[in-house]
């Protein structure tokens, strides 16, 4: 079955606002709910650095990334989004505190869309964090 | 006037194709040709890091792109494009030599269209290059 670039949308949109929450409030759950079991994720360096598979992998991540940034990360803006049937590219920048050492960054994150869900996830870097 | 999708997609993809062209032998004149005098682009890190404006500008960093890969950069695989009517993006794996080390990496670069021109050009990276 296919499904519409709305209906596409909508859901990447508010797995979005599940996520821009999780960023800034540490709760995950919201997010978490959005996601297949057999999701997964492209993250560029770290421990999270290329694929990583499944959902309980998907929690680790999304905790490690609320451990990094204790603070919160704020999305400081929503610059573009550009989508189509299958798949919607959220482009932001956002700031934070990383370790303790103040942080921005600009960032393109993919979220493919499976029926209600989101079945994958790509992040991208557009800077090197520390500007 | 607006312009359809479909058209978006095909001059985009012709870009696309000069681009990569360039990136393999640094002949940048095609890709030069398709952007407007106006063109701007974002680039993640380095001498070019943030907003760049103007052609001159964008000539001048291709030609430092190909000076750092010497021997080219080749695209291995274009994973996937995702596009609506003024923005094309477009995710590939490229590798090479940067400065004579082996280089890797999974880049997100997003092509604005107005006509048949590229008015902006935006570069996210999807790995740190080495690997």
């Amino acid at each position: 079955m296919t499904q519409s670039s709305e209906d596409t949308l909508k859901i990447a949109q508010q797995a979005f606002e599940h996520f821009q929450h999780g960023l800034a409030t540490a709760e995950w759950q919201g997010f978490l709910n959005m996601l297949t079991e057999d999701f997964k994720f492209w993250f560029p360096i770290g421990k999270f650095h290329g694929w990583n598979q499944g959902k309980e992998k998907a929690r680790e991540f999304f905790h490690y990334v609320s451990t990094a940034f204790n603070q919160g990360i704020k999305l400081t803006s929503l610059d573009r989004i550009t989508s189509n049937q299958t798949t919607v590219v959220f482009e932001f920048r956002d700031e934070g505190l990383l370790l303790g050492q103040p942080y921005k960054n600009r960032v393109a994150v993919f979220f493919d869309v499976r029926g209600d869900k989101i079945c994958a996830y790509r992040e991208y870097f557009g800077s090197d964090g520390k500007s």
